[in-house]
């Protein structure tokens, strides 16, 4: 859910369509000698997040990655393959190329695996950002299952009670497919607010409230940071101990265990900024009950969520994924407004690499 | 993590050995005609909680389980059977009997299809309490697997937004084992607090404080109530939308999604008060890699935690698991300080039932 301070103001907009933004995309990657196939995935991915208003994780970041790239940080054509294998699981490699290639393989193997079996989990390591979490489960609702996504990253999260960055926003994306409704698509960073908004309250000069970055001595920020830094941290989902930090931090470790330490590629505090190792589950929901039959219960349940009489100061309970559904539909036809400095950049990264510009 | 002002006070305490204490549960299930087997499923779980000092879903609450066996709202010998399987999957009805047998059931046939498979994901139906939800990953830790609980129930908590109870506390319990330093073992509800620490308030006579529950206008409510009720609800993790309560009602919902509409049992709002839908899942460790790395790398990360450098005000930073394994240790030998008025409730239930009082 998007807090409205947030959003970019109509008068720093670039409205861009998506096909044309995908290509965009596409182009930059093949310039840096990204193969198709990978390209094409990453772009989907971008701008499926653009669609649906996750700004933070949208087309722009193609600039950083075709950059990481260029600097061989990340492989351009990565060998993802598999190191070990049962009916029902198994651990990938990402070999340190793009992350959404080796994500985009693992829950697809996952879902292979859920439909022979009734589930699948697959944990990959080696791997780089994956960009919006919730992209993953969402291909399972596209097939009629469950899915699950999880991933960790470089610390810049606080334990509850710490003074310093052990985590990173270790954020879990669920999925689950309706029938006449839209699908419930929940994707949250276990951190107060995602390492993403603190970026975009800097780049609109709004201050952060309180419970969401301390500094070394615990007290709260207000000035957004440029970035990462020894000298903050972001808060777990709670904020403080009486709202439940330790349930954040708590569900942030869990995190690790699965992303890092199953797949042994490391937990949080071993991976070095832009690292992520990803832990991905889909299950066949026929295989417990007709899918018809759960599919219209989603439908019942989010009916009932959706009639909860609101808080005063609240027009409507929303349902996760709402938000991001509403703003598809919207993006989709008008286009997607790009903050001008995100195209800007773009523009710049596909004339240094030689790609055509497109937007 | 127990709050510390939700301690039971020493002149209040009542101290009890674990066997003996275990014996006294058996023999109040035994007396209403709960299965020997079920019985000492149940007595081992209540127990458990008591020992880890999760003192709310501790033996005193099979008072409680016997009246409803006793007013027939519990079976007291329900047939749990298996409604649909696949190899990695299984959906099983708990026919409304003590939940304890259903959920102990759905665990261990997820680890046997992990065992097999790689994992196992068991969801049932038509369960009722089944106590303190650590103790299903723990059956996995012990088996050298990681283990997932999750439950739902009737309504308490708001979705962020409402002004109504729509959700269960919606719980989620994680574990995993380490080598030489205790597992990590997590469990705690989606709400700011589970329902259980009203209770303990109202009991210690210490006010909430704000964040916790609110009344039908959202203000928030310091009077611990005396049950449940249309007037009052508790709020998500986070407790307000700033410090992440979308995002603890997002969990709540998954929560809701694999426990109640993916076994068909029904979403929290269909629950009664009592009912409980439940998901198990197991993953085999070894599957995805050598046990031994596992381990050696969970004490790496938990040795990192636990050297955080802390945050004024806090002597050390824990991890999931630490405080309960702590009480363990202590419990274990030196015996389970219960209040007063739980042992008065339990000698008195035993009298009733004409079971023998050995508490």
């Amino acid at each position: 859910l998007a807090l409205d301070f947030l959003k970019v103001k109509t008068a720093d907009a670039v409205v861009v369509k998506a096909p044309q933004l995908r290509q965009q995309v596409v182009e930059i990657l093949i310039a840096v000698k990204v193969t198709r196939q990978d390209a094409e995935i990453t772009a989907d991915i971008l701008v499926e997040s653009d669609l649906r208003g996750v700004d933070s994780h949208g087309c722009g970041n193609v600039v950083g990655y075709a950059t990481r790239i260029q600097q061989g940080t990340t492989k351009a054509q990565g060998d993802v393959r598999v190191i070990s294998e049962s009916p029902s699981s198994a651990l990938i490699t990402n070999d340190w190329g793009l992350g959404f290639a080796g994500a985009h393989a693992a829950m697809s193997m996952a879902m292979d695996k859920a439909a022979e079996t009734g589930m699948g989990a697959v944990t990959v390591r080696d791997g780089q950002h994956i960009g919006m979490l919730m992209y993953y489960p969402l291909m399972c609702v596209r097939r009629d299952m469950i899915g699950l996504a999880m991933t960790n990253g470089a610390p810049c999260v606080r334990p509850a009670g710490g003074a310093q960055a052990m985590l990173g926003t270790n954020p879990i994306a669920f999925g689950a497919p309706a029938g006449e409704e839209p699908p419930f698509l929940y994707d949250a960073a276990t951190s107060v607010v995602a390492m993403g908004k603190i970026g975009i309250a800097r780049r609109l000069g709004v201050p952060l409230p309180p419970g969401w970055a301390a500094d070394r001595e615990g007290d709260w920020i207000k000035e957004p940071p440029a970035g990462r830094s020894p000298n903050w941290s972001l808060a777990p989902v709670g904020g403080d101990r009486v709202r439940g930090a330790h349930k954040g931090y708590g569900l942030s470790v869990m995190v690790d265990i699965l992303c890092g330490v199953l797949s042994g590629g490391g937990y949080s505090a071993l991976c070095r900024e832009g690292d992520n190792h990803t832990f991905m589950l889909a299950m066949d929901i026929s295989k417990y009950r007709p899918i018809d039959e759960f599919k219209s219960m989603m439908d019942d349940m989010i009916r009932a969520l959706h009639a909860t009489p609101p808080e005063p100061g609240t027009e409507k309970v929303l349902v996760a994924g709402d938000p991001e559904h509403e703003t598809y539909l919207e993006r989709s036809t008008r286009g997607i407004p790009l903050h001008r400095s995100i195209v800007d950049n773009m523009r710049a990264k596909a004339k240094e690499v030689r790609a055509p510009v497109l937007i």
